[in-house]
């Protein structure tokens, strides 16, 4: 085992550093957020903090750095106090990535990474018409992380849109099915095979493993 | 498409309502956190939050609700201002899922999930012995997340310890090498497969695939 301490990596090139710390959090969400000025030009861009906050009320968060490209994305939201947040899956997580570039305000990701915008009734965030699990958000609080200069942006969901068969019988949507990704390091991607499913845990009680169909097949018995 | 609106999940079960939301934020990573209390009794608990804030300084942080399992951790960590983060991998996800279960403060997860404490000089709080990629932190920061009670706790990483063969050239660790696992929903756990790493986004430029060794191949051509 390796022991790397303090000031090890203060003596590291800046370019090393960042690539390590980036890989000790563990696997990341991959997700494009959307959003429009208020005079209805669309950004798109790439996060991989996006984070479950709570379920009732159902609230996301994700942190903006105050560097140009997420700039756009968080003036955005700020104008227009909406944003969606949309799964990234293995048939556009290069054009997903593509999104990061340093594009100017004046162009749109959209068209530059061939990406679909959608849009719902209510919503004037753009959806990305080609992710298969997606949600409009409207903001809620920017927390100012003062210690690094960062941002908790936090939204409560208003609409959620998914593929019918990914939602299983208690809830639990099943995104390896389609084919979300995720995310390692600043720019490592990778899909997922399911080890399992584990029952909920108590003391003194052995975990047992839940298939995805088990309520369906409770269901089917229960008519029987 | 399934298009599910906020009246929609207010009439839904509560479980179920906590299943869909929970699997909205894409992959998570799947992390124990270790902490020991004033007197020195140990503590750990599995966290599916624990996110990346920024790399200079090297800042972690996760989510916390005021339930009794995850407020052994955070009294911990108030006492002590110390915790470490231990990524899971597949040795052991059984394990790690089973220590959410709501054991008393007077019992200790690690024997009753047979997970090993370990100890470095200058941090009081354990380690897990089996995990492959671990870091010691120092408390920063508790920002109350007032919204919905939940707290983002923030630490400065002190120590890191990884296993050699995993961290590359670029200071990447491949911690698909790991088996570390991802979750998805509540309980969920998968395996990665990578699909490639790509090279940093830039306007007009075509992305290309990084190898895990480029860093090494190049280096090993210039000794030639």
């Amino acid at each position: 085992m390796q022991h790397i301490n303090h000031d090890q990596w203060l003596n590291m090139p800046k370019r090393y550093r960042t690539h390590l710390i980036n890989s000790l959090s563990g696997f990341k969400s991959a997700n494009l957020i959307g959003t429009c000025n208020d005079k209805g030009k669309n950004n798109l861009a790439m996060f991989s903090s996006v984070i479950h906050l709570g379920a009732s009320p159902p609230l996301v968060g994700f942190i903006t750095r105050p560097d140009s490209v997420e700039r756009h994305t968080l003036s955005n939201i700020q104008q227009t106090k909406q944003f969606t947040i949309n799964q990234v899956s293995e048939d556009f997580w290069k054009a997903a990535h593509q999104t990061s570039a340093r594009y100017t305000s004046d162009e749109c990701e959209f068209k530059k990474t061939e990406l679909t915008p959608g849009f719902i009734n209510g919503v004037k965030a753009p959806f990305v018409h080609e992710s298969r699990l997606k949600y409009a958000l409207t903001l809620q609080e920017i927390m100012p992380i003062t210690i690094n200069n960062t941002r908790l942006v936090i939204g409560e969901i208003s609409h959620i849109i998914c593929e019918d068969n990914a939602i299983k019988d208690d809830g639990y949507i099943d995104i390896e099915s389609l084919n979300t990704v995720s995310i390692s390091g600043l720019d490592s991607y990778h899909i997922t095979q399911r080890l399992s499913r584990l029952s909920y845990a108590k003391p003194n009680k052995v975990l047992t493993h839940i298939s995805l169909d088990r309520e369906q097949e409770s269901t089917r018995q229960n008519h029987q």
